[in-house]
């Protein structure tokens, strides 16, 4: 910071900054040098991912927007999410797109050829939850990973999850998506020891409270090695999962 | 109803009740014919069951009072719980009583020889269970059970449950003792085949908010044949488990 | 319970059936993958009941292929929870299902003679708690129970309740149904000498909270021999009163 | 009600005082500044009661200045809530106080011989809400009720709700005081035709997350005739029970 | 209160009426059972009052089996509430009602000219709880009570409560309803020096919650005299106010 | 007071008053002598302000009649919030009104030239809270402040934010408005040094529980300065901005 | 605002300073590293406050170490806020502190002679919010401006309310602090016409649930203007008032 | 399962097993043929990992009991969480033990010389931070990853956090500590391409309900990548952190 401030203290007293021009360039000093520039810049690098358009929310003017300025700007793959089938209708109209109407998402472009770690398990407590895993599912294998699907293996029929032990153990990164109680996560994060991922879902009634008891649970988990985001939030787990899944030495 | 009726209008006609005094009579008419002298003598008839002191928020005078009373009466077992080692002490000087500490169990006389169905299985997800499974367990045994105790058996650790599936598939009906996430109660109920009684204990940190978390999860069980009791209500799991152990043919 | 596979073995022991034929005989499919739901046939051998599909969150086309793989494994008597009225119509054209609207319930195969060891009573505060009310009754006679209902004898009208004792008293097992302040769990609770399972309902308005208060009322139960389940969990009252209703010595 | 002030009147009205007499007895310190509480004697005017101090959160000192003032004032009769044991012990060194440690409250001169409508019935579910139902009767007997109290006569045992018939009936008011599931509320609602006043207790532990199980359960009572107070707020009840039980006719 | 009764009672005393004309008076048909509602008549004689039908819930086949079965046993006042407009319409042409569209209520029978203690004022924050409001008042007035309207004179405009001192004060009961912040009932039992009843309302949005913060701030009132009924309780605070409102000595 | 009181007295004395007419006179004295009067001119004082009608729950015919009341009595300049497009529909066939749709806001007659301590800056985490934002901005202006926005400027792109440093850092109010997570009013709370108003929007899923997780986020800021309004309320945060914003001395 | 910055670069401007001196003057160790906390000097600059420590969670050494620093760096004037006694006694010993145990706040150096638009109000509805409203006191003081206490102003005598009404119009800005039901921010909020900054304090019990219940009150205001701080943060809003009480243009 | 059903079946044929036997051998086969045993094999596989032993809840002697038996069955390395400091002391006298008493962590052995994909940051708001960012650091320190502390650069002074940029871009995991809003979760998931563990700590008052606020706005992160653990769980963070930054191939 001490250039800059020098700078504008003798551009006061020269006379080129008043005091109030010189105080408000006093306030910004300590972001001017480390700078949203190098934030910025930094943003830029990573742009390796494909570039995500969060969905709900937007018209299909906005998105239809967005899209249109990706394509000039060169950004070849881009992955929709929480789009609904009427306004992927719309899109796919004016966009190459592929829709998932199961997992609400549309992709421009196509996925790469896997690679990372090792495959990323996705699974599931009931075919309810198919929804959010899909979502799950597909952003990761958008974003470059392998993936296996483990659908309805809830832990009411332990015998279904024990017979998967070897796709579970040949994991780098386990989604464990469950509404209603939510202990799929831990029984999972007993059984591996690679990270898990939970997904509690807003599957239920009554007192599953949209979401929230599975969330608590998950919270909770006895199982070491679990962490936990929002509920229904399967790209968010697909986004971390592939993530992980790409670790690379930083030395 | 019809008679009695008849003969408060008649009193009236004779000048024998007042207005007042019939219109009170009437009033209470419909509890009168049915009334709480049959309630009371039912409450009588199944007395054979010990009876129970909650010692929670009684002094040690009113305890002392309370066994008294039944002494003379002829009550010659008798099952106090949540008393805390203090008041234990002062009663054990007045009465016969076996306390345990981690049960805050005290007991007067001696349980039966159990019989039932079959065995009760108290399971717990955690060391730090404990106090409630020995109240729900003495609670079991004093009331006439045989119980089996399989104490940490958490689904962080899904080996130590399958280690004790002959002992689970062998129970009348399974206590399932677990705080933070609680899942404990679903992955047994998915095992066994008879009654599950789900304790939520009070065991845990953060957002396990006192057992809530745990309670949630199992009232969301995706397992059938699970029933919830109150966070921490190891004594009213037993005294249910008794019951049931204890079912007879009612034709 | 277990009668099927009890009968094969019995068979087997007999001389009846060679052990070729008994294995063929039970292994009837389990774990038939079907894609999206793993229909676990299994799990008959293990719980001893008719099957049972959730049919919230599934579609008429997911329905009928699992209903079509069970019929082929021989599955004769199936039990669908949670069908709407839509659904069940499109299902009755091509299965000989039984659909009962109040309480949202599809049967295929006969419900068998009721047996076990006294009636089930199934009662509700109020008219609105009928469709609980029916899912648990139904599920309990598909299952093999006989079912005494007493409907709209909520404790604000006492009288009614006391009107009833004679059928309360004679009950295997006791299941309360009630919305609002859910006291009814304790006032049966009192009156019995049976297991009481209580289902908060979620009829009210405004701090009945969708039946979060009579949840919470039910778990705080004073009488003893209370459990809950959850909110408008009817089928699953009616399924643990049924299986309480058939104990047997496991000696 | 307003006896003091109506008595000013009618004396003054029949000559017995003058104006300048009458002005000064109405007079006494209004709005009397004594720094920390801005005591307020023209509201005994309006709302014609003895002076209420709610002790909790007041120092010793605090409480003497004010107790103080009033005695200037000429104020005869004051009720002080929420006493703890200690700073009551220092008061009545000071102050001819009357203490009563199970209801927290102290009390300064006699209370009025009682009158009003009917006898206030005081009930309670258990032994562990008297301090609560303690608080409500003192005040009722305080401000010039007759108050019956029927303790322990919670909902889980019928017969002893129903063997006080009578005593319920006759009633101007009813409090029904009870924490856990707070049925009483709804029970005794639908037994009497006068007035419920419900004061959930925080009595109980784990869901009853300290009265508001109870609170919640009042608050959705099917009973006609049940209004609510906050918990524990036995004060708030014998105070509005009162009020109601002195009820004259405003024409 | 139980003037039919007493009149009855009286006209036996008197000679007018026969024990057996007075048996068939009282007795036309309490417990009459129609199947889905167990239509209470007795309740009539315990609690005095018309005839209530909660509609919520109600098919219209129902109510009109329920208001068939009251007229055949001379009931001649029914009040209906919660009706909704199209259900209405549809009992209107079988049965001679009055409809009012705000307050969502039917009345069978004229409303009693109004006697009691005095009038009951309601009393809004603003114009959102009119419908409320109107439930309430057309209650009191339809047992028996004269009622004052004072809508729309919410908290924040101060001068518009001080307005209506006269109207305030000359009140039997107050009943206070408001939504969002709910200051109106602690502003109104700082000012009157009867009962106060207090309706929060679902009315405001974000943190009002759908009538919780209404609802918790009338618990917490720190005004003597003042109750609370559940969110939206319209009838409730009717029903009590107008019961308050005909208090009568029990001695 | 003292006159008033003296005057009545008199009044009593010589039988112009009776002595209930002289009670309720001395009720109502400790507001007649400060009075409504005097509060009521004070709103009347102060009507400067444009006047706001809050249009939700209001019909058309009652926000009709207002607007025609209003333009009786001279008010040129009305704001309407929370209206819908239908509403708005009807109602600009009959006044001169502006709509904004995104905003819900309706005006009638034109803003005036905006003036105040410096602009005020409107800035969102995303473009699904521009409804709120709108509907803030548009108060602030119609009530005559300049209005800078900065929308979609969330925290997760923290050189957005910075890269507004000069916007920001020369605001007279900052308006923060933001779902989900909303750190965004910490993030500006610690970068300005001039009052920040913080309202949370509803927009979010799953844990933002409508509102709530923003809402409580902002309410617990580290940064100093920062306060919060309802969630949703961009009116009452546009208000209170302009309110700040012409802040001038008192003395 | 600002004051000692512009008075170096007024010095600079004025040939008093030169660059080098203003540069040390300003560089007096923003960011000065003491290891537990990056006592951020510069924050001042931006600020224009003087410095406050948090002193909840920090040990008297900790804030021994802040303190010398600051003395060393040339700042004259902070404020301690949550600092308990045991703690202000030891530092009472090695620095010049003021300590206030009302508020729990110490000061070190003199309070600045009041200036700002007006007075700031501090109004309480009882005396238990004493001291949160000392701690909103003492700090809008010390940062410079003059403050008015109205304490135990509660809207249940809503005459001391309005016999305080001079005071309220004649402030700048007016803090309303209350537990319980919170509704002193409305009924305030509906007399003046300055900002209104709410603080719930966690006064109360039972449904108060720790200030929640004043909080959502306070929200839910219906009066505009209002804004609100955490539960019981006296500090916030006495800083916040302070701010706004010192606005000046910033064109 | 084929050979091991044909088996038992042949042993029911050959008169080796009863019926009976031959049932409960056929529950349990689902989990026989996959067993257990290859669970508790794996388990046993991947105790490369120091063990960890809960403190919280044990005493002493059970403490003790545990780390005697790991001693004897060579376990070198033994972590011990949520250890008092009372508890500790006991413990170091007899076993070899390193005590944190901010971190309440005490270790057994040596941490291994730290690897891994590269360092793990943890970063805190605020001071009071500091204990759950020891747990974190010092068990992933302990299970050999480098970490890397910035404590106290909360987002109320976002300068502080840029100021570090370097350290977080180099990270191979971020952990992001803060109680109250919990934004820094959010702005280092905004500026890191790495996973980002979220941990919310009960720090702060009033509405941050004990971490609640924090948590809740850490699951609504609106940047991608971020995960959640529990309350103050910084083991969890440190083992999960540790776990992703030894993530390996596993093809």
């Amino acid at each position: 910071m001490n250039t800059d401030t020098r700078r504008i203290l003798e551009q006061l007293r020269d006379g080129t900054l008043s005091v109030d021009e010189a105080l408000l360039e006093l306030k910004k000093a300590p972001f001017a040098d480390i700078g949203y520039a190098k934030v910025d810049l930094h943003r830029k690098l990573r742009q390796g991912v494909a570039e995500v358009i969060y969905g709900a929310g937007k018209t299909v003017e906005q998105i239809s927007g967005i899209l249109e300025t990706m394509q000039k700007t060169g950004q070849e793959r881009v992955l929709i999410t929480r789009l609904d089938e009427e306004k992927a209708e719309s899109l796919i109209g004016r966009f190459p797109l592929h829709y998932n109407a199961t997992a609400r998402i549309a992709t421009l472009g196509e996925a790469p050829t896997p690679d990372g770690i090792g495959p990323i398990v996705v699974a599931t407590g009931g075919t309810s939850d198919m929804s959010v895993a899909e979502e799950a599912a597909l952003t990761a294998e958008f974003l470059g990973s392998r993936v296996v699907r483990l659908y309805d293996v809830g832990v009411a029929g332990l015998h279904r999850v024990l017979s998967h032990l070897d796709e579970l153990m040949g994991a780098s990164v386990v989604i464990a998506i469950a509404g209603m109680e939510g202990a799929m996560a831990s029984v999972l994060g007993g059984l591996v020891d690679c990270p898990v991922i939970a997904v509690p879902t807003s599957v239920g009634y009554g007192a599953s409270f949209h979401g929230v008891s599975a969330l608590l649970s998950m919270l909770n988990s006895c199982a070491s090695g679990v962490s936990v985001v929002n509920i229904d939030n399967g790209f968010g787990a697909g986004f971390l999962a592939n993530r992980i899944n790409h670790m690379e030495a930083k030395r």
